[in-house]
C-alpha cells in the first residue's frame, strides 16, 4: 500500500506522538494500523493475548506495523501502532537499534519486533502473530514429559484440520489429511529478543513450517498474507487444543491410517 | 423463494464477480445469501468453523447457496456466496462439473458441495451444516479405542437433549428421552469430495439419521429447514461434548433406565 | 405491572397471532415480554439453552409470560411470548388445559409450563428458569455413581459462592460459606409435563431449596424476583461446574472446615 | 481527577439516591464511575463475577469508587456506584462505620470495601479487583491436598506469563520468566469483612505480591493503576487456569530450568 517513506527514521525514544501520524490514519479497515487493533481485539476474546502478552505485526512493502508492548490488546487503537522501515533498518549498523518512523511515546516497542522481522525477511511473510495460548504452552509441557530429544518438535497427523496449512513458502498447495504437521519447539529465553537466533535456526531446520513453538511461552505463526497468518494461527491453536484433549484421553498424536480409496470415478 | 433461474449456468472458473449478483442481494435477513454469513459468524464463535474449516449451504427450491472455500467464516459477506441450480446440475453429463449460476472469482467453490447436494437431493434437506467441532472429532477418536467394528457408530441414550432430533424424514415428531440416538461414522478421505459416496451409503444405512460423523474430521448435519439443521447441529454438538465429558469421568454412553410412570392422570 | 386481564382466555390452538398483542408490547426493557427474550439470548451464550432446550417464565401479578417451545433462544422476540392468566387457569376444571390469553400460532406452548406454574403458585416465585446446562447434567451423572439412595441430592459446602442463595422463602438472608447447599434430584420422565408431580414433591421435601435437578436433563431454578432467579441460576451453574472440576481432581464436595475467628473486634 | 469533596460524608443507610450524583456523572469513559461498570461487564463474560460475586474498586486521589453488593455485574450503571472519602474515613472513630459521600439506596455497600481500602492505603493501589474465578478456587483446593503448611502459598515458575507481574511496589520492572511467582493463600471467613486482618497480614508477609488468594472463595488483585490491576488479574487467572490444567496432566508447578544463553551479542 505505501512505498518506503521519506520521513526520517528515528530510534525509539526520540519520537513524540505527533511524528508521522499519517502512517496510521486510514478509513480502510484493512489498513494495517486498523487491522492490527481489530485482530488483537479478536485474539483477546480467544484467550491468546491476555494480560498484555502476545502481539501482532503486518508488513506492507517496506513498512512494518507493530502492536506496542504493554497495551491491553482489546483496547488497542491505530494511534498506538509503531511503524518501522525495513530499508532503514537494514542500513542501520547497530542490529539492535530499531529505526522507527513512528514511535508512540506512551508505550514501549514490542519485544517481539526482531522475531516479527525474522518472519518478514526470511520467510517473506506479510503478517506474524504471537500468542500465549494455553494450548500452545501445554503442548510444550506435554512434550517435556517425553524426554530430552523428543521434546523439540510437535507432530500430529491424520486430522483434517492439518489441511489448513500451506506446504511451505516455495511449495504450492496445502498439507493433506494424512500428512504430518511438524512444528519446531525452541527454548524460552529470559529476554524475548534473545529468542531471535533460535527462531531463525528453527526456520532453517524447518523451511516448510509456518510456526515455531516457544517452550512455556507460546507460539509465533506467520503467513504470506494476513489471511494466511490468521487462519493458520487458528488452525494451529485448534490442533494444540485437540492434542491436549487427546493426551488427557491417552490418544496418540501420531497414528498409521491407510488412506481410503473412493470406488467411484 | 426463487424459481429456477433462466440465467445461463456456467462451470466454476468462467464466472466473474458480476454474474448474477442479484441472486445474493436482498434486504431480507432470512435470504440464504444473508443467512449463511450470519450463521457462519455464529458458528465461528462456537469453535465450529475455525481456520476456514467447515461450511454451510441452504437450498431454496431449485437454487442452492453455498459458502465458499477458504474464507474466514466470521467475515463472510453475501457477495462471497456461490449459487448453484439443481436442475442445471442434474442435466450436466459430467457429475463432477458444477454448474454455478454465480461463482465469485476471488474464492474457490466449497469442497463440501457434493456432500451438501447429497443431503438436499436424497434427504430433501433445505440446509446442511458442516463443522470441524473438537467434540465431534474427539468422539470419533474415542470410538476408535473401542476396536474395529465398534467404531462405526456413535450411540447415546437416556439424555433429555436427544429430544432435539427428528425421528426421520418420513416420520413425524422427535426422538424421546429414552431413545437411542445413532449417528454413523465414516472414514475420512484425502479429498473431501471423495467422501460423497460414503456419506450417501451412510444415509442409506441410517435412513432416519440427520447427521454423519467423519472420523478425525468433523460432522455433517442437515434438516428440512434451516431452523431444524441449525438446532439439530447444536443439540448434536451438545451431546458430543457431553459424551467426551462422560468418557473422562468413565460414565457409559448407553445405559438401561426404567421409564418413570407418573402417578397422576 | 398488569392486573388480571378481562380479555377472554382461550385454550392453546384457538388463538391467532393477533390476540392480545398489547400484552407483549412495551418500551420498557424490564417488561417480561422484553426481558424473557433478552435473558434467553444471554443464556444461549452460556450454553444453557442450546438446540431449543430449556426455557424461562416470568410472573407479574396474575399474568404469566412464557417462552415458547421450539424457538431458537437467541432469536426470540416479544411477539413469540405466551401469556397465561393464573386466575383463569385456577378456574379451569381440566388441569391440563392451559388457558392462554395469548398463544402465538407459529409455535407450541412450552412443555415446562406446569413446572413454571408450580414454582409460581407453591413458592411465590416471580421467575423460573430451566436450563440444560452440561454441568447440571454431569452432576446428576456423577451422583448416579454413588449408588442408589445417594443420588437423590446434590450437596456441597464450604464454598463462598454458596452465599448466592437465599435461606428459603420464609427465611430472610442468604446461606453462609460453611452452610451445606442441598439441591434435590428427581428422575426424568419421557414427557416433560409429567415431571410436575415429582418437582412438587421435591419442593415439599426441600422447602428451602430454590432449585430442583432433573437427572440427565437439567435444572429448574426460581426466585421471588427475576434478579434472584437469574443470579441463583448463575451461582448454581458455577457450583455445578466447580463440582465437576472437583470430581475430576478427586476433591470431595463435602468437607469439614473449622470456621476462622477474626481476632479484631 | 477529583480533589477531596466538601460534600458531607454520611454513614451508609442515610443517603438517598440524590446525594452527590455529580460524583458519578461524567462523559469520560475512563472516569471511575464509568470504568467500573465497563470492567465488571467484561469480567462477567470471563466468568469472574457470576451470580453477583466478586467486585471492583478504583481510587482517585481521596475518592474511592466501589461497585455495590448484590448487583448483576454485567448490568451495572454509574448511578449504582458508591463513593467514599479516604480522608473522612480516616477521621471516623468507628473503624467499621463507612463514611460514604454517595450511597445508592437500592443496593447495599460492598462487603469487599475494607479489603479494597487495605490495598489502597497499604499498597498505594489505585484499583483493586475481586474475582470468584473457578481457577482461583480450584488452585486453593489443589493446594489443600498438599497438606497443612504446604497450602499457604501458590507458587509457579518458568512460565512466560509470569512477566506480567511487577516486582513489587518499591521495586521497578517486572518479574522474569525464571522467577517464582508467589501468591499467599488466606483462609476464608464466614463474613467477608473479617478477611481484612488476614489480607493485611498476608500483605505484610508478602510485600512484593499484588494479590492474595482466599481459600474456596477467590482472589483479590490490585495495582498502582487500573491498567496494572486489570492486566495482572488477567495474567494471574491465566496462570491459575494453566496450573489446574498442569495438575490434571501431573505436571509440576515448580521446575528447575537452566537459563538459555544467547550466542549472539
Amino acid at each position: 500500500m505505501a512505498p518506503p517513506s521519506d520521513a526520517p527514521a528515528q530510534p525509539a525514544g526520540d519520537a513524540s506522538d505527533n511524528t508521522n501520524d499519517h502512517l496510521v490514519q486510514s478509513d480502510n479497515p484493512e489498513h494495517p494500523a486498523n487491522l492490527i487493533p481489530s485482530l488483537c481485539a479478536k485474539f483477546w476474546t480467544l484467550g491468546w493475548v491476555t494480560g498484555t502478552g502476545g502481539g501482532a505485526s503486518i508488513r506492507d512493502d517496506d513498512l512494518v506495523y507493530i502492536a506496542p508492548s504493554g497495551v491491553q490488546k482489546e483496547l488497542m487503537k491505530p494511534a498506538d501502532i509503531y511503524v518501522l522501515s525495513l530499508a532503514a533498518q537494514a542500513k542501520s549498523l547497530d542490529r539492535r537499534s530499531r529505526m522507527y518512523l513512528r514511535s508512540p511515546a506512551r508505550y514501549k516497542p514490542s519485544q517481539c519486533t526482531p522475531l516479527f522481522l525474522a518472519a518478514f525477511t526470511k520467510r517473506n511473510a506479510s503478517c506474524c502473530i504471537h500468542t500465549h495460548s494455553h494450548w500452545a504452552v501445554l503442548v510444550t509441557l506435554i512434550l517435556e514429559t517425553q524426554g530430552p530429544g523428543n521434546d523439540r518438535e510437535f507432530r500430529i497427523n491424520n486430522i483434517e484440520q492439518i489441511k489448513g496449512f500451506g506446504r511451505g513458502f516455495d511449495r504450492p498447495g496445502n498439507l493433506g489429511y494424512h500428512d504430518t504437521l511438524r512444528i519446531p519447539v525452541i527454548e524460552n529465553t529470559a529476554h524475548e529478543e534473545d529468542l531471535t537466533e533460535f527462531l531463525e535456526e528453527a526456520m532453517e531446520r524447518y523451511p516448510d513450517a509456518y510456526a515455531v513453538l516457544v517452550r512455556r511461552h507460546g507460539v509465533y505463526v506467520w503467513g504470506e498474507t494476513v489471511h494466511k497468518a490468521k487462519t493458520q494461527c487458528e488452525s494451529l491453536d485448534y490442533l494444540f487444543q485437540l492434542a491436549v484433549e487427546m493426551k488427557r484421553l491417552d490418544l496418540p498424536w501420531i497414528t498409521k491410517i491407510e488412506p481410503v480409496k473412493p470406488t467411484r470415478a
